[in-house]
């Protein structure tokens, strides 16, 4: 059983805004075993519109509809949607009361007929609440294709989902499960993995498949299972994945699914009740911000010193200005300097520190472009690492956020 | 003349990233007057890409596929290409010669045969140099049909993009000019603004279309304009523009293609040599790491201290105990002393601060949750200012920077 994801609306198709809707559905699906056929973002267009969604309906059975819903003149979609199911509009009333409910509620400007006129649905529909707001979800059937529109609106359409689309997917259609398992590998490149797993993968049973996810120098390894058995599948996933250590597992990070870094850190940190602050400077705060991320952070995350400027770090950081003169700003001398004075300020177990030259120009360092420092602090010590990370500014940022991840990570499992 | 977007890759279609790929390619070609009709992500399957790349030339004169094109097993697409448009592989020598200088530079893993094969390209294509991978673009026709095939690696395709692609089919045809002009309000919802500017809505001449787009409780305005002469057109959006600000002045807050608010804030801080800091609570970082988004923004943006825990808000910030203990940690007396008290540490004109409950649970104090305090500090003196946020902490976050954003602007334009 397979589905499909359209995506309603114009500021798609301009480049005005990142479709994330259409992931956050395909995850959703995935984990109830509906594999994702195709996803196609559309123009708020009567005609896209019904083509889109007969297509879809000759290739898959769930076709999960967002966008096109909303009070204004650029929303044609309702009545798209009685044209193509042969359908007319009525008012539901339980839609108009919420209605009301939150312009009372919530909203300053008195309600209009505009936004009543958001309770009429076509009669054949499933009205699915929409807690969050004014545009009721709909469940609609042609022959056994179930079609699901939903508002576009991220999070009114991420409730809707979890709360309706997903509980009426799994009563009504047999499904079978999905798994996957991902290795997290750095260091070495997609080829040269292939060459080093090549038996290996060659020997893959064949309900199992692999997938080479290469970006910003790592490269994830991902095997995906399809059956109906849910147990068997993630142990044979499981199976195949362990026989890679022996292999790769110098270059192997971590396991996606066990959740990301910085969740990892933190259900470390929590458990060991030790806390962790950063010291950062061309990252511009954000090691501090995806560790806050983390729901709970608050239990071992103190705080950052974002010493963006040199001066920052000599006067709130506390870095010497003769070894700033000495080594330069960017410099393994200054990076261990940052992390454990900012280790000693806020008075935590742990700190990261970053400094570097992100490009395009030199600035206040002599080191070439690209050129970081990455140091930890630790209650055994103090270390600081240099990387290469390239020349291209917003890059050599995010390389070197993950790298500090991963450092850190790899430090806190020695307490 | 119109565009499609193909994307290739499972890993879109099972949600484990998201697209960014076509954003970035939609908002270009808008640029050089090309709309985009589709955006479609398939399977990296011979059929589905197959169809797709069929269907997709019924409709457009010009299609855009990234992803499927790299050394290892899970990428079908060049022998795909060659049954599609009837090709064989030949091997491109300045290719095989440009993967092997990359890995003789960079990588450390001697090249293989993987990495050679990259070379092989069908007869019939024009090759796109790939400066920073081994992967080649490809440029094939069918009939009148332009067919561009990228890697899927973000900053590869870009490139590839912005050097081969545009200027290829700018040479290649005749573009109208589209132009989009978008206003950004806050505070009134989209069908309150819909009735406020009814009239003028209705009186706009036939070649402009008006888009609502809402998010987190604000609204932008996009108008939007296609045809042969640019300055005509940029001239009629303006005008139309313009004449929104004596009817609903009061919520618009600037205009997008102005460039992002923090840009704006750049711009101005580096004319007037003026400097800014932030001192964050719960938004852990992200008005800074924002801030150092734009480039150039060392000349004015000297740090941050993002203060999570409390301990650290009265350590580093020196935010008197006595003030916490009597007012509570989320409170307006408490954002006035972080502002002011970050500004006298890292010694800037202008600083930010936020104090506040994001959720989902009280914390350390009293507050309801999304109750947020925004301090501003400037030459001239501090202020705070309350909002509630709801209860959805990421939301809470988010808004809550777009706020400190809206607030520091309004207050740097004063000066």
């Amino acid at each position: 059983m397979q589905a499909e994801i359209i995506t309603i609306g114009d500021e798609i198709l301009i480049g005005q805004i990142v479709d994330s809707n259409s992931a956050f559905i395909a995850k959703e699906l995935n984990q109830i075993g509906v594999s994702v056929y195709q996803i196609t973002s559309v123009q708020d267009d009567r005609e896209h519109i019904t083509n889109a969604l007969q297509e879809a309906g000759e290739r898959s059975s769930v076709i999960i509809v967002t966008g096109g819903l909303g009070p204004t003149k650029d929303d044609v979609t309702k009545e798209t949607l009685c044209n193509f199911f042969g359908d007319t509009l009525v008012q539901d009333q339980a839609v108009l009361e919420h209605i009301e409910e939150l312009f009372k509620k919530y909203i300053t400007t008195p309600i209009s007929d505009l936004n009543r006129r958001q309770a009429l649905v076509p009669s054949k529909a499933t009205v699915l609440h929409n807690a969050f707001g004014t545009a009721p979800g709909l469940w609609m059937k042609k022959g056994d294709v179930s079609y699901f529109f939903l508002p576009g609106v991220p999070y009114e359409m991420k409730n809707l989902i979890t709360s309706s689309v997903l509980p009426k997917i799994m009563e009504t259609y047999e499904r079978p499960y999905i798994v996957h398992k991902t290795l997290l590998t750095y260091g070495m490149g997609e080829s040269a993995i292939a060459e080093k797993i090549e038996s290996w993968e060659n020997s893959l049973p064949r309900h199992i498949k692999l997938a080479y996810l290469p970006n910003l120098g790592r490269v994830r390894l991902r095997l995906s299972s399809k059956g109906v058995d849910r147990e068997a599948l993630l142990a044979s996933v499981e199976a195949e994945a362990k026989k890679l250590y022996p292999i790769i597992g110098d270059i192997i990070y971590g396991e996606e699914e066990d959740g990301t870094i910085e969740s990892q850190i933190g259900k470390f940190l929590t458990q060991k009740q030790m806390t962790l602050a950063t010291a950062e400077s061309f990252t511009g705060g954000r090691i501090a911000e995806q560790i806050t991320t983390v729901p709970g952070a608050s239990n071992y995350f103190k705080g950052s010193v974002v010493s963006y400027a040199t001066e920052t770090k000599i006067k709130v950081l506390g870095v010497p200005e003769a070894l700033v003169e000495q080594h330069s700003v960017v410099s393994e001398e200054v990076a261990m300097a940052m992390a454990e004075n900012v280790r000693n300020l806020l008075g935590t177990d742990f700190a990261v520190s970053t400094t570097g030259n992100a490009g395009p120009t030199k600035g206040d360092s002599d080191a070439d472009v690209g050129t970081v420092y990455i140091g930890i602090s630790t209650p055994r010590g103090t270390t600081a690492h240099k990387f290469a990370m390239g020349n291209h500014r917003e890059r050599v940022v995010k390389k070197s956020v993950s790298k500090a991840f991963e450092l850190l990570y790899k430090e806190i499992l020695n307490f």
